[in-house]
């Protein structure tokens, strides 16, 4: 499946603000999301597992990829396009390895030396963050900022030109476009459009924050 | 790896009291454990694959399999030889998939309706269980007992003779004689060898129970 990091939506049932979460997965999707991730910390497997199929089998008449946070072994259950993986989780090349060459593999990177170690031949992209203050995760260092971002997206060039990086945590549509103009490819969130009282419409306020940044990027 | 469940000892990071997890692994290897399990539920994902590949490189030169609690994931990147998965664990076939055909992977099967729905094809043994009461894991039902020990096996054994069976739960040198005339394969336990001064000695003795029940078994 093709891999646009534009919107970049995480998905957690705990933080859904009231609404169903596959429903809040088409709204973001409706909007104009162009991946969505199940980020389930606190759920049993079985039940973390039969979202996630829930969700691929509502996007993917809808042509969005659904990334599965942390488990290897969910996203193959749930038939999902692959997993995104913290510092913290499995090593991306095994992931690669039980998930096939087809699989959508991403990685969270924070400081310089995590972009030194990302691994270049297992991951398709990586995500940069903490980039902003959020609510919807306890970081437990200082937010990178623009400065921060600009420069991990700058070591990452400077390793492979190609691949694609999301910005994430804190970003809304009022800072989405200093995020793309600081170089990333896309944003990647949670509250902004959870917290909405209409999702698939704040969806479509990031998405067009993005794509006038890009227009407008050197 | 030949499959021997004669003796199968679960190993639990946070139930060892006050003994190194690899030791006590070793400990009971050296004993006579044919089996060793790593159930480590509350660990960190690195921690718990750490904490796997060292019980792999201690157990591998002693030939014995070293299997690992619910995670595909942690099993493959510890280079295990094997998972164990519960009832509200991913399928046996997902893992065997994930795993490939030369991993051991077992289920934990308490009722009649979980025996029915043990995907033969997946699995190369399974765990009977909880027998008696124990200290080791909250069981919210009662124990089965002899009589439902031997009830399941019979199930097992009217689907398919060959599959080993091993019972769990409360199981140690006094009982462990009962449970094979009951007709089980073999015995797995946690801390009859975790509680016990030696946990060789322990295992040993536990192992001589076994040994002796099946020589004396119809």
């Amino acid at each position: 499946m093709k891999l646009d990091l534009s919107l970049y939506v995480l998905i957690d049932p705990d933080q859904t603000f009231g609404f169903d979460p596959v429903a809040l997965a088409r709204a973001a999707a409706s909007g104009g999301a162009t991946v969505i991730q199940l980020r389930d910390k606190g759920g049993a497997i079985r039940r973390t597992i039969a979202l996630a199929a829930a969700l691929k089998a509502a996007l993917a008449p809808m042509g969005v990829p659904l990334l599965v946070n942390d488990r290897v072994d969910i996203a193959a259950a749930a038939g999902a396009d692959g997993v995104h993986l913290g510092q913290d989780d499995i090593e991306p090349a095994l992931a690669r390895r039980l998930l096939g060459p087809r699989a959508i593999i991403g990685q969270t990177v924070k400081s310089a030396a995590h972009v030194a170690a990302v691994p270049l031949g297992a991951v398709d992209y990586v995500a940069v963050g903490g980039v902003f203050a959020t609510l919807s995760k306890t970081n437990p260092d200082p937010p990178l900022g623009l400065g921060g971002l600009a420069a991990r997206i700058a070591e990452l060039r400077a390793r492979k030109a190609a691949l694609p990086i999301a910005a994430i945590a804190g970003i809304d549509a009022a800072n989405a476009g200093s995020v793309i103009a600081a170089g990333a490819d896309g944003v990647a969130l949670i509250s902004a459009i959870a917290k909405a009282s209409d999702p698939a419409a704040a969806a479509a306020a990031v998405r067009r924050a993005v794509d006038r940044a890009r227009e407008t990027a050197p």
